[in-house]
């Protein structure tokens, strides 16, 4: 072989594999699609052709791309794996904004690419109005992508991210040491369990809303984004339309806190060990700071003449909201005086547990913080000690509270980063900081008048809307696997 | 001696050398004030009795403190050093409040306290209204509680805070390798160089503010809290009084500049090695910023219409003005537009070089946290590869760069407490976290209508006020230093 050969060779040989898994992903999103278009079908919606023809690109495309790479083996090197996650998610994305494009709604390609990232990350920020009168395919649709990226991101934060090194989550690599030893085997037994706990509960969520009194198609959608912590619902007012139904609120908290929980640990409760939920440092961490959180501002509601119920009914659902990173609303809480606004403000950052559907820093990264803090008192005092970080029972390595350090560093920085450019865009500071945070951490709401929790991302510029893409997809693959994929270092490897 | 007897001694034998230090800090305070009493006696004002009682209470109490201590030797321990810094700003400034109760203003204990602690911790937020209309004693007085607190965190991060391993300071601890080994010499030795240079660069920018066409008084004063990156200025439109004069603006920039660079390395220039200032890394890394900062600011400014020299000098000012954490403002920047609010609010949190009269984060921290940022980066690619950090030619012990990056998140959290609580005071969520920002980080002005560069503290209610004021002597003292004395740990030892 010639060198410019042997170079096009060896290219393709690292791509290639990459390519085979990306166009498996893209069939499952385009099976996915058959629900909404056999619905649209049967009643008649002159919209199902965009969904049939949204299935023709995908499912060409993928078996182009499964033909010409059939015969090539996956084995995947750690560099791989960074290319891969950042491009399923990207592609996913793009091939899941189709039917809104070809479909009713019929956005330009900026807010439907806008509305498919913010689906797929499970953000849940939303350019469309009058989301009640679309069509049942489409809300349908909107239900399914959350959905879908919730799976995808647990199977991520449990069998992939560990691996990667990423922000101190191989913390959570002795995890999974009840999996097999290589990666793909592992990433299928994980998927095949976290996917039957995961199918369970959005089934109960559906049983409970549908008990509520939602209509059936509301219920399934609601529950699919309540336990992808995903926050879409199927009409303007989100969960607010069913602001004067306790049942529903404290159902649609209970099955958000499920999802933003490690799924890996229901999966431990199932085959026997019952309390390794309440055993896990990071579960009680959230459980116990949702609980402070929650009665702080139930009493400043109550303070503030709300009734008890009332008051905790809506804190509760709002707060398990924003920090489970799902971003319903049930109420405008910016109407809840300054005190709330500042809370909010901060929620938004937080984040659930690593392994669940939830985005933002997570709660384990602010335990290990704190741990850090503590030694360092210590140190500052008894002055040649050596005193070491604990979690979860097991001492912390360096390198892993490093990670985590680093990560959050890096995690604040993007957030001030995307701001800074949205300000330069035009928007004011309270839109662009907290559009910038609601977007890296998977929230939903921003604050402000514009994107606030009873507002709407449509009138943003569409430079905006791409850099809040970028944001949401940075967020939700921990930033630094997308980030080294622009590092000259490693396209020198 | 019988057991109580004896810890009695043993806790007096603790802290009647602090108080000693405490008492020789006190009677320097006492002098100070002679300069602001000898102007109103001749100018006949009857608030030189204000100065002149302080002065009474002042001495009577260091007669007495060092009277009783007359015979103790001074040896400190780390321990005793924690509680020195602490203490001796925090009587320092309440002794400083003196006149301005016992005076014309005839503030409240509340309104004076805020006011001198803003200026001993060269932080030049104010409550006071109507300041051109103030005496001259009182004029002189602000500025020399901002220039001797000033002196006093340059000696302090020069010698003391390094030795506490605060926050990576100890990085510093090679700087100061030329003095001897006991810390009161090593200080007494810092104080003097420093003490020189910092009285030159204050006599050179007030003969620059006097050319310029200030009055002698405003000159002296200018000058003074320019080197101590204080901010108060002698009229309620701070420098903007002087807004149309170039010379005076550039001035100003520079001798804030001047304030905000590491003290010890003018000693080592004028002790001959000419490239001290420039081979630093810190220093370089500070003006690049700036030029950077600058330039783009500008940029925006001129792309919005104001001419190309104008906008140079008051971005120039108002930029290193709140970087070397100032607080003069020549305009109310708020008034910029949306990118320069952001670009300020976040310049709010930096501050300048360590050893400098600056506060904030400070630039070393964010270059060692960038460095580290890359290492993560590098080990996620060479998963097996160690990789250490370098600051300043030098490698970065764990304990630095892991001190480093756990005093940011103190930094940040501190930040994000009192704007929380200063919420539930019913502040609005801008004020609150900007007027957090600004105490914290020692700048002076915050953002909105409130606080802002065209703004006042003085409506703010009591509780925030006090809260602010510690805010403050956090910021100052490197927080660690004050939040040690909090743990049980301490006082076990």
């Amino acid at each position: 072989m010639s060198k410019p050969q042997r170079i096009l060779t060896e290219w393709w040989l690292g791509w290639a594999p990459i390519l085979k898994i990306l166009a498996v992903l893209w069939v499952i999103l385009a099976l996915f699609m058959v629900a909404p278009w056999v619905i649209l079908v049967i009643e008649g919606d002159p919209d199902a052709t965009a969904f049939a023809m949204s299935i023709g690109i995908i499912l060409g495309a993928s078996a182009l791309t499964l033909l010409s790479t059939w015969r090539i083996a996956v084995e995947l090197k750690p560099w791989q794996m960074f290319l891969i996650t950042t491009t399923s998610w990207g592609t996913m994305s793009c091939f899941a904004s189709l039917p809104l494009i070809l479909g009713a709604p019929q956005l330009s390609v900026t807010d439907a690419v806008f509305e498919s990232v913010s689906a797929i990350t499970t953000t849940g920020s939303t350019i469309l109005t009058g989301i009640e009168n679309l069509s049942d395919g489409l809300k349908l649709w909107r239900g399914i992508m959350q959905w879908l990226g919730g799976i995808g991101i647990i199977v991520m934060g449990i069998a992939i991210l560990p691996f990667l090194k990423v922000g101190g989550m191989r913390l959570f690599q002795t995890e999974s040491s009840d999996w097999s030893d290589k990666v793909m085997p592992r990433t299928g037994g994980i998927a095949k369990a976290t996917l039957s706990v995961y199918t369970g509960f959005t089934a109960l969520a559906a049983v409970a809303y549908l008990l509520g009194g939602m209509a059936p198609l509301d219920a399934l959608v609601h529950a699919m984004t309540s336990l992808a912590t995903g926050g879409f619902a199927n009409s303007d007012a989100s969960f607010g339309a069913y602001a004067d139904r306790p049942w529903l609120l404290w159902m649609g908290s209970f099955f958000m806190l499920c999802g933003g929980l490690p799924f890996v640990l229901y999966i431990r409760v199932l085959r026997g060990s019952r309390g390794a939920l309440w055993r896990d440092a990071q579960v009680r961490g959230f459980l116990l700071f949702l609980a402070i959180v929650i009665l702080v501002l139930s009493l400043w509601r109550m303070w503030n003449g709300t009734d008890a119920f009332s008051a905790l009914t809506h804190v509760a659902f709002n707060v398990i909201s924003v920090v489970t990173t799902t971003g319903y609303a049930s109420d405008d809480y910016t109407l809840w005086g300054p005190f709330a606004i500042t809370a909010f403000f901060y929620l938004t950052f937080m984040g659930g547990c690593s392994g669940s559907t939830s985005g933002g820093l997570k709660i384990f990264r602010f335990q290990i913080a704190t741990q850090m803090l503590r030694n360092q008192l210590h140190f500052l005092i008894h002055a040649s000690g050596v005193f070491r970080a604990r979690y979860n029972g097991q001492p912390l390595s360096d390198d892993i509270s490093r990670g985590v350090l680093a990560f959050s560093f890096f995690y604040f920085l993007t957030i001030a980063a995307i701001a800074l450019i949205l300000s330069i865009m035009g928007l004011d500071t309270i839109t662009a900081v907290t559009g910038s945070a609601t977007a890296v951490a998977n929230v939903g709401p921003g604050l402000g008048d514009i994107i606030g929790p009873s507002g709407n991302f449509a009138s943003l510029p569409a430079a905006a809307k791409w850099l809040l893409c970028a944001g949401m997809l940075l967020g939700r693959l921990e930033i630094l696997t997308v980030l080294v994929l622009f590092t000259p270092m490693f396209w020198r490897r």
